[in-house]
C-alpha cells in the first residue's frame, strides 16, 4: 500500500493535518473572535490550510427531500472556539423541532390533535417529562478539549463517540493554560468547587508551573518517540518508543479531539448537567457554545429547555409544606419543617426569603 | 383547546389519518406490487389522501450542506410493502459511507492514511470487528408491523421507539394474515422453527380460524369502545370503555406502527439476526426490505457487511483442528474431535463434506 | 439427547412446570393472601407442586462474605399475587444501602466524610440526583403479567430480561379479566385516562365478552396447534401449526412471564414512572408490590426516594416567579404569569390554592 | 458537621486512607506476589492499615439464601497485583452458571430439556451467541489503574462505575513505570502495535525520563494545592489552587481508581477484546486477572468462552470457498481468491499452511 496522493477534502483531512503541523507557540491566526457575556475568549488557531477545508465542506450544496434547519445550516462545519485552543464544531444533523412533533403524533394519533400547536406540543412534552420524541433528532459535533475535560464528558454514556488515538498517532502540542480570571482557590465551604480567585505572584507562579511542566513532558515525549513534532526525526541511531507507551507522560492538560454524537433528548440531558453553575467552569465553556448550536437547530425545543428544565425548581414533600405554612400564614419555622439546614437555606433563597435563612 | 383546522402535510398527519378510515375488507388499492424471490408479496392498501401526503413530502426540494446519500433519497417517504398490510418507510437519515471513513480517519489519524481507499477502510473495519464508525450514521423508519413482529423487534434496545399508543388512539382494523405458502408445521428437529408446509382443508380450516377469531375479538373491541372504527357511536345511552382496558381483547396479529431509529451499527446488529434464516420468516420479511434501504443509503458498507457479517462462519478452537487435519492428510474422526454431534455436521455441512455428516 | 428425569430444584423447573399444568379455570388455590390499600387484590394460584419449589428454594442456607439485606432475604422466592393471576418474586440481589455508600465514598474519597451519616449522604445523593452511586446495587425479579402490560413495562430499556418463548412453548391457559371496579370508561378530560367507573349491566356484558373471546381464541389455539393444554393430541392425522404462528391467535391480555434484572437506579426511574397516577393501574399494581420490595431491600434508600422523587414538585422558572408574587403580596394573577391554563391550575392545585384555579 | 470517628470497616474507608499515607517511594511491603506465565509481576503496597481492613471484610459470615459460588468467596475483597502498583478486587457478584441456566429455561420453557445438562446448554448458548441469559449474572469490580488504561476501559459503556473524583481529593502520589522487558519499539508494520524491545542505555534514559517527569509533576501539583501529599500544608501564606484546575498537571501514568460494575455478557466482550493480543499489555494484564476471577465464578461459562468465544476464527465467504477448494483438490489460488493480501494470509496462518504465504 502506498501513501495517499490527492484525496478529497473531508474533514477526516482537516484532523491528520493538525498533526505536525500546529504548534502551541505559533497560535497566532485565529478564525473568529468570540464574546460572551464580556468575557473574551482565547484565541484559537487555525492554519491556512484548516481554513480552506472548512470553507470548503461549507461551499457544499446538496439537494435533499430531508426537513432542515436553516440557522444550523449557517454555521455548519464552523470552528467555534472554546477555551485556549479547543472548539466545537457541528458536522451533521437530523431532523428539527417538527421531527419531535411527528413523532409525538405517531404516538398518541389523533390525542395530540387537541394540542392546537407545535411548539405548544413540544412544551408540553418537556414540561411532563416525556422522553421518546426528543430522541428523534440527532446531531454530531467535532470537539477539541483537554484531556481532563475529556474525562468527564465521557461519562455521558449514551453517545457515540470517535477519539483521536494516541496509540496510533502522536497528539498536538497543545495544552490548556487557565486565564487569569479562571484561576481560583479551592472553595472553603465545597468540596468540589473553586473559592476566591487567586492573583497576584502566586497567579503568576501557577501558570508558569503549568506551562514549564507541559513543556517539559510535551519535549520529552519527543525524545522518547525519537520524533519532533514535525515529523523530523531526533537521533538516528534510536528507534522510537511505541506511541501507546510513550503518551503516558503527557499531563492531563493535553488537548485530545473527537466526534460525538447523540440523540436530542441526551444532549439535553448533558447541557442541563453541564451548563449548570455546579459543574467545572472549563467543561461548562463547552455546553455554553453548544446551547447556541440548540437555539439554532431546534429554536422551539431551546426554549421549553430553558423554560422547564434550566430554570426549574424541584420542591420535596416537606418543602411543599413549608411554603403552604407562608402562604396560608402559619409560617412553619426550620425546626418544624423536617428538613436539613441545607435544604431550608436552598428553597429560603430561591423564594427570595433571604432573612429567613439561618445559620 | 380547539381542533386543528390546517395543518402542514407531515407524515404525521399519515398516522393519523389511518384512524377510522381504513378497514381490513377494503384493502383493495396497492400503490406498489413488490416482487421478491419470486415471491408475490400481498398487497398493501393507502388512501389516495395518504398517498398524496407521501407525495408532498417526497416533492420538498431543500437545500443542504450535510452529505447526502443520492439513491436513498429517492425512496425516501416511500411505502414499501411487508407482508399483508404492513410496510417500511425511510422518513430521514444522517451520514454516508464516508461519515464512517472520517470518523474512523479522526480517530486514527495519520495512521488510516496507508489504507489507499475508503472501500477497502471500510472492509478494514467490518473485517475486525471494528464499531465506533459505523456508529456514526443514522437512519430512521415508519414500519407497520403486526404485535407479535414488534415484540421481537423491541428487544433490540439501542434504538428510538415512538409506538402508536392504544391508550390514546384506537386500533385500525388491519390483522396479519399469512399467505398459504407461510403456513408452517412445528418443526420436529427445532423447538423453534417451521416444518413441512400445512396444506389443504388443515390450511382453509387454520386461516378460517384466524380470519374469525380476529374479526370477532375486533368487534367486540368497538363494542367495548362503544364506538365502530369509523368513528360512529354504537350506543349513544352507554359510556365506552377506556382505551387502555379495551385493547387487551385484541389479537397479536393486530398490526401496529411505530418509528424505529438507529444507528447504523446496530442496524447491522438487527439485521445480521432478523434476516438471518432462524429468524421467524415475518420479521425476516421487514428484514429483507430493510437491506434493500442499506444498500442504497451505504452501498459501500453493505458489500462489506454481506461479505464479513452476514457469510462469514465461525469456526471454533477445536474446529480449526479438525479443519487443520483434513489439510495436512490426518483426517481426526468425529470421535477424536472433541466436538458435539451438532457442531461436527453443521462444520461438514459448511465445508461441503456431507458425506461426512454423522446421525 | 433424552428428556432429564432428575434435575435440581431450581426456578426454571418452577417454570417449565407451569406449562400444560394450569388452566384458567383450575385456579383454586392461592398460596397468600394480599391487601393493600383495603382493595382485596383477587388470587393467584399455585400448584402444590410449585409450592413445594418455592420452599425448596427458600431452604437454601448458604455462607457469604457478601452484604445481605435481611428483610429482603425473608421474601427471597416468594410470589407475591399481583391482579388475577400475575406475580412478582425477588429472585436475586447485589448489595445493599452500604453499597450505595460506599461507591459514594470511593468518588469523593475523604470529601464525603464530612456528612456524617451513611444516612444523611443517601439522602444528599438522592435531593442532588446523583446517579451512579445507586447503580452499584442489582436486582433480578420474576414477574407473570398480562401481555399488554409487558408491551409497557418493556420500553424500560436499561434493564436485561429473558422471556417465556411462546416460539419454543406453549403458553399458560391465563388471561387478565379486570375486577368490577377497576371497569373505568374513557376519560372524557385526559385522552390516555379513565373515567367514571362503568357499573350494572354494561360492566358484566364487557367481561362477558374479554372471557368469552380469551376461551374462544385460546380454544383455536390449542386446535390449530393440534394440542390441547394439557399436551393431549387433539387429531392423530393433523399436524401442529408452529407454535411461532399459532400464537398470534391469542388476545393482549394472554399473561406471559419473564425474568427482569435492572440496577437500583433505573428501578428507581421505573417506580416513578409506574406507580404513579398517569400510569395505567394495571402496571401500578406490580409497581406498588415491587415498592414494597424496595423497602425491605435498602430502607434508607426508600425513604429518600419517597421524599426526593415520588413527593417532588417541579416548579418552571415562571411558576417560581408566581409563587414570589405571593409570598411578598404582589399577587400576580393568572394573565400576567405567563403561564398556560393547565400549568397554573396544577400549580394552585399543588400549592392548595384552589380558589384559584380558573375555567 | 463533624468528622466522623468511629465509623465501620467497609471498603469506602479503605479507599480514603490510600490518600495522603501511600507515597510511590514507600512500596516496600506488598501482600501477594503473583506470578503469571513465568512473568514476575511487580509489588503492589498496601499498609498495616488496608490489609487490617481487607481481613475484616473477609471475616464476614452472612448466611443467605441466594446462591453462592464457592470458588469465588474465597477470594473476595483480595487485592490481586496488577502492573506495579495496581489491583483488581473483586468487591461483590450476583448468580453463578446456574442463573443462566435458570434464565434460559425461563425463555425456552420446555424447550430446553432436551439439552440435557447445564454445562451442555451453556455451551449451546455461547456457540450461538444467545446473549440475554448472559445478562443475568453480576460482577463489581474495585480497581487500581493509570488514567491512560482508565481511558481505554471506560469506553465500554454497559457498565456502572464510579471513579475516584480529583475534583473532590488530592490523587495519590502512585505513578505507572513499565518494567523494562515492556519498553517496546513502535511497531513499523502496524500503526498501533509494539515491535522490538527497547533495551540498553536507551531503555534507562526512557524509565529516567519517565520517573522525573512524574515526580516533578506531582511536586507542582502539591505546590500548587499548596498541600504536601501527607497533609502538611507548605505556605501559610497562600490559598491552595482548586483541586479541579491542579490536578490537569499530572501526567497520564498517574494512578486512578474506580468501582466498576457489569453484567456477564459485557464482562464477557471486555475480556474477549481486552485479553486480545492486539489489546496494548497494560489493559491486557488487568484483563488477564480478571479472566482467572471469571473462572472461579462461572467456571462452566469460563469453558465455552474459551473455546467458542477466544478460540474462534471467523472465515468469510470467499475465505469458506478458498478452503473448500483445498479440501477437494482444486486448490484456489492467492490470485483466483478474491481475499486480499492481508486477509489471505491470516487465513493461511491459521491453517498451518505458512508456506503458501504470500508477500
Amino acid at each position: 500500500m502506498v501513501e495517499v496522493v490527492g484525496t478529497a477534502p473531508t474533514s477526516a483531512m482537516f484532523i491528520t493535518k493538525f498533526v505536525y503541523r500546529h504548534s502551541w507557540k505559533s497560535n497566532i491566526y485565529n478564525i473568529k473572535l468570540y464574546f460572551k457575556d464580556s468575557i473574551y475568549l482565547l484565541e484559537m488557531a487555525l492554519s491556512e490550510q484548516q481554513k480552506k477545508e472548512i470553507l470548503e465542506q461549507q461551499a457544499q450544496k446538496n439537494i435533499t427531500r430531508r426537513v432542515i434547519s436553516p440557522e444550523l445550516e449557517k454555521i455548519l462545519y464552523e470552528a467555534q472556539p472554546v477555551l485556549d485552543h479547543g472548539f466545537v464544531r457541528v458536522i451533521d444533523y437530523m431532523g428539527d423541532d417538527s421531527s419531535i412533533v411527528q413523532a409525538a403524533r405517531v404516538s398518541y394519533g389523533k390525542g395530540t390533535k387537541k394540542v392546537s400547536t407545535d411548539s405548544g406540543l413540544i412544551k408540553y412534552l418537556m414540561r411532563h417529562r416525556h422522553s421518546t420524541p426528543f430522541e428523534m433528532c440527532e446531531i454530531k459535533y467535532h470537539v477539541k478539549l483537554p484531556i481532563f475535560v475529556a474525562r468527564q464528558w465521557i461519562r455521558h454514556r449514551t453517545a457515540n463517540v470517535n477519539e483521536y488515538s494516541a496509540r496510533y498517532s502522536i497528539l498536538d502540542k497543545e495544552f490548556y493554560l487557565p486565564s487569569k480570571e479562571n484561576l481560583a482557590a479551592q472553595s472553603t465551604s465545597n468540596r468540589q468547587g473553586r473559592g476566591e480567585t487567586i492573583n497576584g505572584k502566586q497567579a503568576d507562579n501557577i501558570l508558569e508551573l503549568l506551562k514549564k511542566d507541559a513543556e517539559q513532558t510535551y519535549a520529552d515525549y519527543e525524545l522518547m518517540l525519537n520524533e519532533k513534532y514535525d515529523g523530523t526525526k531526533i537521533n538516528e541511531n534510536n528507534k522510537g518508543l511505541a506511541r501507546e507507551l510513550a503518551r503516558m507522560n503527557l499531563t492531563l492538560n493535553t488537548y485530545t479531539q473527537w466526534y460525538w454524537k447523540t440523540d436530542l433528548l441526551n444532549l439535553l440531558n448533558f447541557l442541563s448537567l453541564r451548563a449548570d453553575s455546579h459543574a467545572q467552569y472549563e467543561i461548562r465553556a463547552y455546553a455554553d457554545v453548544m446551547i447556541e448550536s440548540l437555539k439554532k437547530w431546534v429554536p422551539i425545543t431551546y426554549e421549553a429547555f430553558m423554560d422547564y428544565r434550566i430554570g426549574v425548581l424541584e420542591i420535596s414533600a416537606k418543602g411543599l409544606k413549608v411554603i403552604g405554612s407562608f402562604l396560608n400564614g402559619t409560617n412553619i419555622s426550620y425546626k418544624d419543617s423536617g428538613l436539613g439546614k441545607r435544604e431550608w437555606n436552598e428553597l429560603m433563597t430561591k423564594l427570595k426569603l433571604n432573612n429567613k435563612t439561618i445559620k
